[in-house]
């Protein structure tokens, strides 16, 4: 809405990546600061990117058989103590309610920091039979965890999120639904953030609290850095048995359920930002980005122009592309920059010789290349690109980070690895003390195991490796 | 997901309205009780419905040139005091956050009862210049309000919503835009929820806690209570002075804004229920019912039922209808009693002779009338009798409600008209005291002002009438 007169200057993203990050998610309106300290606005650009990845992830919930509910927010501080790992790993960063109606409650509740207790006291009440499995319920919602550092995106005190919570009459089924919401993820990100993420199992260390086993999904960022962008837990009959989810089996037996819980959240659009952004700003793929295409006049006054890039504007809308004519006062130069730090994939530009010669100059965002294209078949040609253009990111992406991938068989190559940007894959012996020392030593976490891969020796105790681990520096 | 094996049974409708309400709302699973007193589970049942709502607003929303947008839901305690009819009207009922993170707050967080503040708060922050004018958020998201009496989707501790918060440079525009909103909710209401309402102008006595006018859409029940399904405010200046909401105008001087507030929740759920529910349970009109359609096979064992049966289903999928095919165990007596309770607007029986004739039984769950329609054209007429059903449903509510609206001259006749199930017109002298009174006298409060009309009298004192009010008891 704001027409403004200048464009905003970002930090260089090569010297000064956390700066970098911090203007553009400002200065391109994606956030702001909220009132309370630790607290994000998300901004109506930054919001539209939110839509359009709920949209995505939604349709494809569905797919697979889920419906969507709410829970309410408020949880009885009891409900924590339930389960003895998850309330260890929740309890410090938890908001609490003490007061309601102008008097103070009689338990304090908590304002979710994720819903598994909620879920799991519901589905005791509704569950009684076999045939009432399984149950696949998901939320979308805002959650709360108190943080003492926070940035946009990456950590913040309330976040949005969506939350799959989900039960099985058996074992099996339950690590079925696990591993096929990780292909959710991971296909998700793919094919509609051009993320390639690298999916496995975490150490004990590093998995949810109150899980048997939790499956992330890793992405690597522009500075090789890796941020966990969404993780699918397998929860055996941990909340089972502290909420006393039961059902009556075919065989007669009362037993308890296996349950899941899965989620992501408005983090994605931080690992948005730095798995593509450059120098320049964002770099929005097209499948989720608030406008695809923006349409810049070139000499607006002179005659035509305008008619044809609105004449342009219509066909595109019609074959169903986001599409923004800028017909602005400012400069074209200005309008180059501010579309371009924005991540806007296509930028089509339109000026009196383009008519004449029939012609219109469009602009790639990911690469910066321009390529001309008939003004009439911009409504067949832009679709095509745009698929291009998303396809391509993808590729690229990946190729950056197969590149930036090594393998270590000692602390120093390991240090040296994360220190050059890159995620490092070595031998672990699958000790709690080796993973201690390597992240005291390196900075570096145990990502997720590469389960397929062999490897000799631990990299930090030179003893027989029992798995192969991705560690990286963390967001 | 439960195959049930006995259909529940509901109150009378006639009898005992309320407990018909609660046993509704409880029993096609559309909400339960949560775990905290006052709160409530959305059951997916319920949680469709409101996607389908969200769905048919949001477009409209940004048809009319809105943005959505997220806004912290913990807001300082202090915000609350800087407009002084706002903290009168909202600090009863807030729930506030003393503890985070395991230390005491330096200040209590209140969780959001409605977003004035912070939205003003940033504003204030975001607006400059006339040209940043108009600012067109909307946001959808949870709010608490303490409430000692509580009734699901009618009344809860917290409840799902959607508010609008605009800021515009005269007051002209701001009325504009709170007229306009009111009148996206009314054309929403009729065409989608098929609930004629009446749109207008609220007493002081009744309007929104820091506006200077609030507009509101009242909605008549089967028991001929009303509920108030949304308001829109035209807040003034009242917020602009309170949180510094200022821009440089084209004249080179700095000047407030004026701004508006607009909302619906999912309060709008109660009012489907008790404007069209019937004694069998739920009826939904098609715009918004999770499924339009139930097939339910006769003899499902006979030869061909099984197949023609999910051709039909197959069918009406690709013309895009929301189906379901009851293939369960159940008998078809049990199916028919379980879709009419959660109110499907059409149910097809196809069993062997309907096969061989190549008809379907196709029944209305608004009339309860059974019609045959050829199988070879259902996929084209259902479509069509759907969108009929969805249109003569907004006109029998219309006929049903202005058949219960009367006019009153003294207070005797007032409390007459709504003990009989009645909206009342009647005259008002404009007073407080007067508006008390009748409240008091009657349990029947002011819903909104009919400004088009006069009366000579005011109902309760007989001094001269300054407005035409409707009076009704209220939800």
């Amino acid at each position: 809405m704001a027409k403004e007169t200048f464009v905003e200057q970002i930090a260089d993203i090569d010297s000064d990546f956390p700066q970098w990050y911090t203007d553009v998610v400002l200065k391109t309106g994606l956030v702001d600061y909220g009132p309370v300290k630790g607290t994000m606005v998300i901004r109506p650009y930054g919001y539209a990117i939110w839509e359009n990845i709920q949209s995505e992830m939604d349709r494809r919930f569905k797919q697979t058989g889920h419906s969507n509910a709410y829970f309410p927010m408020l949880i009885p501080m009891s409900f924590f103590t339930k389960e003895a790992e998850h309330v260890e790993g929740f309890a410090p960063e938890v908001a609490v309610v003490t007061h309601a109606g102008g008097e103070e409650l009689p338990e304090p509740l908590v304002l979710r920091p994720t819903s598994e207790t909620v879920f799991g006291n519901m589905y005791s009440k509704w569950l009684q039979s076999y045939r009432d499995l399984p149950i696949l319920i998901n939320q979308w919602a805002n959650v709360v965890r108190w943080e003492k550092t926070t940035r946009p995106f990456l950590r913040t005190s309330e976040f949005l999120w969506q939350e799959g919570h989900t039960a099985h009459a058996t074992e099996e089924e339950a690590m079925e639904e696990t591993m096929k919401m990780l292909g959710v993820y991971r296909e998700f990100a793919e094919n509609c953030l051009a993320i390639p993420v690298i999916c496995g199992r975490k150490t004990e260390k590093e998995k949810f609290a109150g899980a048997v086993a939790t499956f992330g999904m890793e992405a690597m960022m522009k500075d090789g850095k890796s941020l966990q962008a969404g993780t699918s837990h397998y929860l055996g009959q941990n909340f089972a048995k502290a909420f006393d989810i039961k059902f009556l089996d075919k065989d007669g037996a009362l037993k308890y359920a296996y349950t899941t819980s899965w989620g992501t959240s408005t983090r994605m659009i931080g690992a948005l930002i730095m798995a593509h952004g450059d120098k320049r700003g964002l770099v929005l793929p097209p499948v989720v980005a608030p406008v695809q295409v923006v349409i810049v006049p070139i000499a607006a006054k002179k005659e035509g122009v305008t008619e044809v890039c609105r004449d342009v504007y219509a066909q595109l809308c019609a074959v169903g592309i986001r599409v923004k004519l800028d017909d602005s006062d400012n400069s074209p130069g200005w309008k180059f920059n501010e579309w371009e730090m924005k991540g806007v994939p296509l930028r089509i530009e339109i000026g009196p010789r383009d008519i004449q010669a029939g012609v219109s100059l469009v602009f790639r965002r990911d690469t910066l290349e321009k390529t001309q294209i008939p003004l009439a078949s911009l409504a067949s040609a832009v679709p095509a690109l745009l698929e291009k253009v998303q396809r391509e990111m993808l590729e690229n992406a990946r190729v950056r980070r197969d590149g930036r991938i090594v393998r270590a068989e000692n602390l120093e190559e390991l240090l040296d690895g994360v220190e050059g940007g890159n995620f490092v894959k070595a031998g672990w012996c699958g000790d709690r003390a080796c993973e201690d020392r390597i992240k005291a030593e390196t900075a570096a976490t145990a990502r997720v195991l590469d389960e397929d891969e062999k490897s000799e020796r631990c990299v930090c105790c030179g003893k027989k490796a029992i798995n192969t681990v991705y560690f990286a520096r963390a967001y």
